[in-house]
C-alpha cells in the first residue's frame, strides 16, 4: 500500500518554480467558484507518519489559497466541553458550511490509530472505530460533502533520518514532540494499523491519497494537484451537489517515477545459477507443501503481468515442483455465460482451494482495475470501489488461512518487442501472439498507470503484491518460486506464536 | 423495533381468499420478466424467531410461484468442504444468477446472531460481522442484486404459545427441534442482538421488513406483498441493472392494524388524580436532576406528535419542575441560513447537552422522516437513508451516557379539529392555528404510515420510542413526565452494573 511513496518521489526547483505559478491560480480560481457555487463543502482530512510535512503542506496550502476561506483546525486534547459530550461533537461543530473548505487534523483516524498503537484496544475496537468512520464519511458525501483524504508517508529510514535532521537543526528542533519520537519507535504499529485502516476506508467516494514526504518539492505539487483535480471535478460534475456515486479521480504520478520504473530490469541470472537455484527452489516448494503443517493452510497464486511477460513458463516451472493431484491452474479469459450472470467475484470464487491444495490463477480478479479500467468494460464507479472489494476478498482468504502470493511480471517494452517479432517467426509460437497484444502494447501507458493504482490500492501486509522484474525469464522464475516458498515458510512461522 | 409486530395483526379469510388470486398471478408474471429480463438476481434473506412461520412461508411462496425458478437453500453445519474454506463461499457458491430468485435461511445473520446469543463472542466481534454483512450486500447491490430481507416476530408470549400449541399438536410436533426449546429460553437475548442487527443492516438499498408471524393470512399475504412490490420496483427501474441509489420501497400496512391505530385513546385522567400525580412526579424530575449520579449523564427529550396534540402544554409541565439553568428548549423550526448550509443533522448536534444538562427539543430530527418525507422536500432516497444515520446518531448518545427519550403524542383526528376550531376563536390562542394546519391534515393517512416506518425503524432498545395517547392532556403530561423519570432511572440502576 505504501510501496509507491517508498521509492524517493522527486521534482527538481526548476520544474517546481515552474509549475508552482499556474497550480496557484487555478486554485485560486476553483476556491473561488466554489464560494460562488456554495453547493458543497470541502473536508480535507490530514494523516500520516510524523515528520512527512503534514504541517508544512498545510502551512503552504494557507499560502497558496485564500485563508479566509479556509478552516484549519486541529483536535489534539479533548477540551472540557468536548469530553462532557458524545466524541463526534468536536467533529460536528468544526464542519465547514458549504463553499468553504476545512482542513482536518488530528481527525477521528488519527484518534483511533493512537489507541490502537498504543495498546488501549484490539483490532475488533479498531474494526468498530473503523465502521464510525466510514458511516460518517459516507453520510457526509451523501449530503454533498466532497471529501479528500491525505495520508503522508516515509519509510523507516526516511523518517529516522528526517526527524534527526530536524533535531540537530536548533531553528526546528521545536517542532519534535516527545510524542513523535515515540511514534519513531512505534514506526512498524503505526505503519501496520495504518494499512488496516486505509485498506477499509478507501473507497470510490473517498479514497485516500498516499503521498510520499520527503522532498517538500514533490510533496507540495503533488497534494496541490490532487485537490485542484478533486475540486474541478466536484465543482464541474454533479449539479445536485451529491458526490455519492461520483467518483473522485486518483492522482497521476507528476515526476518521472513510478513503481514499475523503480525496478531494476537488468536484474539476470547465468544459466549454471538458474539450474541450481530452480531446482533447489523447486525441491522446497515440493517440501512445504507435503508438509502436515499445510493442512492448515491452502495456497493461492495469482500471475499477472505484460504480455509476453513469461507468465506461462514461470507456471510451468512451478507446476514442475508438484504432484498433479495437488495443484489446478485457472486460466482466466473471457467469462462464461454462467460467470456474466454473477457478480464479478463469483468466478474466482468458486475455485478457491480446500485447505491443503493449491490454486494458480492464470490472471485473476485484478482483471477488473486492469484490462477492464483501460479498456472502458466497465464504469470507472465499479473499477474504484473494486479496490476495497478485491481487499475484503483477500482479507476473508488470509482469515481462513490461504497463503495469497500475487506477482506482476514486468518487461520493458523493447523486451515486449522483441518477443512479439519472435513470437511471430516461430511457428509453434504464432498462435501465442494475436492482434489484441499489439492493440495492447499502444495502451502501455495507461496500463502502466492502471498496475500502479492496482499496487497502490492492494499491497497491503496480508497480501502483498510482489512486482517481479522479468527481462530475464530465469530471474523471474526463481524469484517466483522463492516468493512462494517465503510465503508458505512465513505462514507456518505464525502458526507457531 | 418490533412494535408494530407485536399488535396482533391478522386478516380475516374472506378477505385473504379474495385477495390471494391477484397476488399469484401478479407474483408469477414478476417471476417470468424477471426470467425474460435476465439483468439483475433476487436474493430473498430469510430471518427471525423461531415458530414465526418462516418454513411455512417458503414453503407457500413456492406454491404460489414457478419452483423452477427458485432455490430454496438452508445453511445449517458447515460441510467438510465448507469448513475447509473461507465462511463466505458457502454463500457464493449458492447465489442465484441473474433472472432467478434464491431464497437464503440460515444465511449470514443467522450465523452471527447464534454466536452472539450463545456467547460465543462479544458486541465488537459481532460488530465486524455486521460489517463483513453490509460490505457483501453492498457490493451485491453494486453488481445489480436485488436483496428482500424479511424478519419475521412474534412477541415473546405469542412465541411460548405458538411452540406449546404446535407441541401439543402431534402432527405438527417434528416442526420443534431442541434447539427452537433453547431458543424460547433465550429469547430475550436474540431479540435484543437481533435489533442491533437490523438497525445497523437496514439500508435504503436493502431494508429488513419485519413481518409479525402470528397469523397464517397476515403473514403470507405481507411477505407476498413486499415481494411484489420490491420484484415491480427493479423491474420497472433502472435499465442498468443496479438498485444502488434506489430505494425499495416499504410495505404498506395490509390490515387495518397500526401501531397508532392500537392505542387505546379513550386512557384519561380525573383533575384530583392528575394534581397529585403530576406534582409527585415533578417532584420526582426535580430530585433526579440534582441527583449527583446524573453527572454521568445528560438528558435529551424528543416532543413530536400531531398538530395541538398539546406537546407545548406537555414541555411547560416538565420545565415547570426545574431550575431554568438546568435545561433548554431548542424548539425547530424551518432552518437558518447557517444550518441548510450543513448536513440535516448538524442543527441537533450542536444543541447536544453537555453531562448534567437537559435538552427539550420541540420537534427534532425526526422531521426529515416525517414533514420532508410527506411534503417531499427531500427525496425518498434522503428520507430512507435517514432511518440508518439518525439510529447511528442516537448510538454515539447513548453510548456517551445521554439518557434519551422520544414521544410522539397522538391524538384522533376529531380531536384534532375541535381543538383547531377553539384556537380559532380564542383570541389568544388564533395565532397558533395556520393555514399549514388544515392542509397538514387533509394528509392525516401520510402522517400516520410515516410515523409507523419511523417507529419501526427507529425505536429500539437503547432509544426507545414512547406513544403517548393525547385526547386527555391531563393524562398525556403525566405520561410524559413519568417516562422521563424512569428512563433517568435505568439509566442509574445500569450504572451500578
Amino acid at each position: 500500500m505504501f510501496e509507491s511513496a517508498e521509492i524517493g518521489h522527486s521534482i527538481d526547483k526548476e520544474t517546481y518554480d515552474a509549475e508552482v505559478p499556474a497550480l496557484r491560480e487555478a486554485l485560486l480560481e476553483a476556491q473561488y467558484e466554489l464560494k460562488q457555487q456554495a453547493r458543497f463543502p470541502v473536508i480535507v482530512l490530514i494523516n500520516g507518519i510524523e515528520g512527512a510535512g503534514k504541517g508544512e503542506t498545510v502551512k503552504l496550502l494557507n499560502e497558496w489559497m485564500d485563508p479566509r476561506m479556509i478552516d484549519v483546525l486541529t483536535f489534539d486534547q479533548q477540551t472540557d466541553e468536548e469530553l462532557a459530550r458524545p466524541p463526534a461533537w468536536r467533529y460536528w461543530r468544526a464542519l465547514p458550511p458549504k463553499g468553504r473548505m476545512g482542513v482536518f487534523f488530528g481527525n477521528w483516524y488519527s484518534q483511533m490509530l493512537q489507541g490502537r498503537v498504543h495498546g488501549q484496544f484490539k483490532d475488533a475496537v479498531l474494526d468498530q472505530a473503523i465502521t464510525g468512520a466510514e458511516r460518517l464519511e459516507q453520510m457526509l458525501c451523501d449530503e454533498g460533502a466532497l471529501i479528500i483524504k491525505f495520508w503522508f508517508h516515509l519509510s523507516k529510514k526516511q523518517m529516522k533520518a528526517r526527524l534527526k535532521s530536524l533535531k540537530d537543526d536548533p531553528l526546528h528542533s521545536w517542532k519534535i514532540s516527545p510524542l513523535d519520537w515515540q511514534q519513531s519507535e512505534t514506526y512498524d504499529r503505526f505503519v501496520r494499523f495504518g494499512e488496516r485502516v486505509l485498506r477499509r476506508t478507501s473507497r470510490d467516494y473517498a479514497p485516500w491519497h498516499i503521498v510520499e514526504g520527503v522532498d517538500p518539492n514533490y510533496r507540495s505539487l503533488a497534494v496541490g494537484r490532487i485537490l485542484l483535480d478533486s475540486l474541478q471535478a466536484a465543482l464541474a460534475n454533479n449539479p445536485k451537489g451529491k458526490h455519492q456515486g461520483n467518483v473522485a479521480p486518483l492522482g497521476q504520478s507528476i515526476d518521472q517515477r513510478s513503481l514499475l520504473g523503480a525496478l531494476d530490469m537488468t536484474l539476470r541470472l547465468d544459466k549454471p545459477d538458474y539450474q541450481e537455484q530452480l531446482v533447489s527452489e523447486q525441491a522446497r516448494l515440493a517440501g512445504l507443501l507435503r508438509d502436515k503443517r499445510m493442512r492448515r493452510h491452502a495456497l493461492v497464486a495469482v500471475f499477472e503481468g505484460n504480455d509476453a511477460a513469461g507468465k506461462g513458463g514461470a507456471i510451468r516451472r512451478v507446476a514442475a515442483a508438484l504432484d498433479p493431484r495437488q495443484y489446478r491452474i485457472v486460466p482466466i479469459a473471457a467469462p462464461t455465460e454462467e460467470e456474466r450472470a454473477q457478480p464479478y467475484l463469483w468466478r474466482f470464487w468458486r475455485h478457491i482451494p480446500a485447505r491443503g491444495k493449491f490454486t494458480i490463477f492464470d490472471r485473476s480478479w485484478y482483471g477488473r482495475v486492469l484490462v477492464e479500467r483501460v479498456e472502458g468494460f466497465c464504469s470507472p464507479a465499479d473499477w474504484m470501489r473494486a479496490y476495497g472489494e478485491i481487499n475484503d476478498f483477500e482479507e476473508q482468504l488470509v482469515n481462513a488461512g490461504v497463503v495469497l502470493v500475487k506477482f506482476w511480471l514486468a518487461i520493458d517494452q523493447q523486451t515486449q518487442l522483441e518477443r512479439f517479432e519472435e513470437r511471430e517467426q516461430i511457428p509453434f509460437k504464432r498462435y501465442k501472439i494475436t492482434e489484441d497484444d499489439w492493440r495492447n502494447r499502444e495502451k502501455w501507458d495507461d496500463y502502466s498507470q492502471a498496475v500502479g493504482d492496482m499496487v497502490d490500492r492492494t499491497s497491503s501486509e496480508i497480501a502483498p503484491w510482489t512486482l517481479v522484474e522479468a527481462n530475464d525469464k530465469r530471474w523471474a522464475r526463481v524469484k517466483v518460486l522463492r516468493t512462494i516458498n517465503e510465503a508458505i515458510e512465513a505462514a507456518f512461522a505464525k502458526d507457531k506464536k
